[in-house]
């Protein structure tokens, strides 16, 4: 990593966040199977498909600037997963698992926002205008996953996972 | 980790956010020392004061309920942590690391904000509307952490990164 001038931060931003989208596209398959509310596996899902859209923006992206997105590792993206398969790897209530699994997302999406907002606020700095509306439209994106999972917490999984009484 | 009830899941998430917590007390001092704009290093150094008592406030709470909010370490404050300690160790220009810090800074908030989300709302289910309001009181510090962050970005970091010229 260097970080002698703005538009060094601003390709390790992308990277980070490449790396970060490509470690979600190989998560979310299990988290939907670890899920069982349907209209939670089928927003993971829809999100698996965006997410593979996201990645594939910041390639574009890196076609105007030096270099590839490839060679960096997210470590808080990394924490973040482990934290959503110790989830799936409890005994418990499908119900409660359920909410924990919405969690553990909404804590992925608030990383996601973060990154894409820093990294758009650069963008414009920086003077790359159509970076920084792709990326508004992938922050825009993260922000309408995040409200349905709240959506899908408050009109179901809560609830249901409220009705559980321990044996 | 169990996950019988949502009583259960109420108390690992309220475990985690207690070693976050902890994790950010631990950090802050030194991201503190490695920034070096004035209104950002005073926002760290503010902030340690508002950690340590939302840890405080979680102790509190753990009071009403079994057990002791120990135990637990939150993987994801580890990985964040790390992304900003890898910003501190670089070689760069010191107002494109500041500019990175205040990106990694958000992420955290970011991080807690889903975090004390989640929380509040399982605690009004669970009918424990006093700790709700204890983690609503955080969460709003929170947001209030991360506003004065863009702020501090737009006003002064910003623009500071962007003018430095490789040399």
């Amino acid at each position: 990593m260097s970080l002698k001038t703005l538009q060094d931060l601003y390709k390790e931003e992308l990277k980070d966040i490449y790396s970060a989208e490509n470690q979600l596209i190989k998560a979310l398959p299990n988290v939907a199977k670890g899920s069982t509310d349907p209209k939670l596996q089928k927003a993971i899902r829809d999100h698996l498909g965006q997410t593979e859209q996201h990645a594939k923006r910041i390639e574009d992206i890196f076609k105007d600037l030096e270099g590839k997105p490839a060679g960096k590792h997210c470590k808080a993206m990394e924490g973040l997963l482990e934290e959503g398969a110790e989830v799936l790897k409890e005994d418990g209530a499908d119900e409660v698992r359920d909410a924990a699994l919405i969690g553990a997302a909404q804590r992925v999406e608030h990383y996601e926002m973060a990154a894409y907002g820093t990294a758009r606020a650069h963008a414009e700095l920086l003077g790359y205008s159509e970076h920084a509306k792709i990326l508004q439209m992938t922050l825009d994106e993260e922000e309408a996953a995040n409200d349905k999972l709240t959506e899908i917490a408050e009109s179901s999984v809560n609830q249901h996972a409220q009705m559980v009484v321990a044996e």
